[in-house]
């Protein structure tokens, strides 16, 4: 049994592109599941009164360019600033709660991140999920439909307060069992972890 | 002629500690010359409004935990949590000021840092700052009398006016030219730096 890590990702972070974009080959290749969980950072950011660029502008001009840099470093595509913030009712992320709930979550995932950070589209219009979704083979109509049902809404807020429970505080992070590492750039470090900690044991 | 580095610390920043314990012989193994820059972190984040920690427990029980793992992994001593904040009034960094000027500043950061990182005691106190520059073989009485001076608190405003304008928020952060990169987890993308943008030519 391969040893499974936790990606709790919130669609409005925007180093979680660099995590999107990456994690799923970089775990394979250290032979880990990557479990995909889509959370309410927003939530429990507002709760902690963590608001990392919001008023802010000499940190957030830091933060595209670092991201800029990185996604080179990284092999990651960078087309120029996105529209920033998005999906001010966390739709795409309750889009993303149903795919994890029926087991297409990494594609659509990186769909919707493809749209928002390749295209500079706010996934977050419905039009532009529409779209998104359609491509993908889904049928927009019931996915909407869907997203706003309780059964949807639960399992997002659920997956809200078990990144809560964890000490979560922000996206992306990855959780080997209550271990957390915050941030793409602990992507490595939370997969070393498995290494040198085996969880199956 | 070597490249160079500039290493812009705040002491009383606690990821610092990795990057004073490792900097100075990665950039040595760069063969990019180190020049370190204390300045007043304290100050821009004051005027930012950027507050990482104070009021917000969870992202600070992670930060010690992460700083652990991370000391680990990059083979630095962890000895535990230390006081946490410490030097109220900049005093080490006044010193750290005075010893820039002098050219004894790495292994005045280096052990003031260890004072507060492994004997748990913060340096920020006049008696243990004292301590620590005795035993550099300093004059405790003329490096405290000298930290008070315009001369030592105009280069330290100085400093801390042209990390404002290169656009640094916090500490520790190095600069190769108007490049920045924040956190020690950027040393090596700041060394890079220099290797495919050379700075000499």
């Amino acid at each position: 049994m391969p040893a499974t890590l936790d990606f709790y990702f919130f669609i409005g972070s925007t180093y979680t592109w660099l995590s999107v974009s990456r994690a799923a080959k970089l775990a394979s290749d250290h032979d880990v599941e990557l479990r995909w969980c889509p959370f309410s950072a927003r939530t429990l950011m507002r709760e902690q009164n963590n608001v990392p660029f919001a008023g802010k502008p000499v940190k957030l001009r830091y933060m595209w360019r670092d991201l800029e840099r990185r996604a080179e470093r990284l092999g990651v595509p960078f087309a120029g600033i996105p529209p920033y913030p998005i999906d001010a009712d966390e739709i795409t992320n309750r889009v993303a709660t149903l795919a994890a709930l029926e087991g297409w979550c990494p594609e659509a995932t990186q769909a919707i991140y493809r749209t928002w950070f390749l295209e500079h589209r706010d996934p977050g219009q419905e039009d532009t999920l529409r779209t998104v979704l359609a491509a993908l083979g889904r049928d927009p109509d019931d996915c909407l439909r869907q997203a706003d049902t309780p059964r949807v809404r639960e399992a997002y807020a659920s997956r809200t307060a078990m990144a809560r429970e964890l000490g979560i505080f922000g996206s992306p992070t990855f959780a080997c069992g209550t271990e957390i590492f915050w941030g793409d750039d602990r992507l490595e470090d939370a997969l070393d972890w498995h290494g040198e900690r085996p969880v199956s044991e």
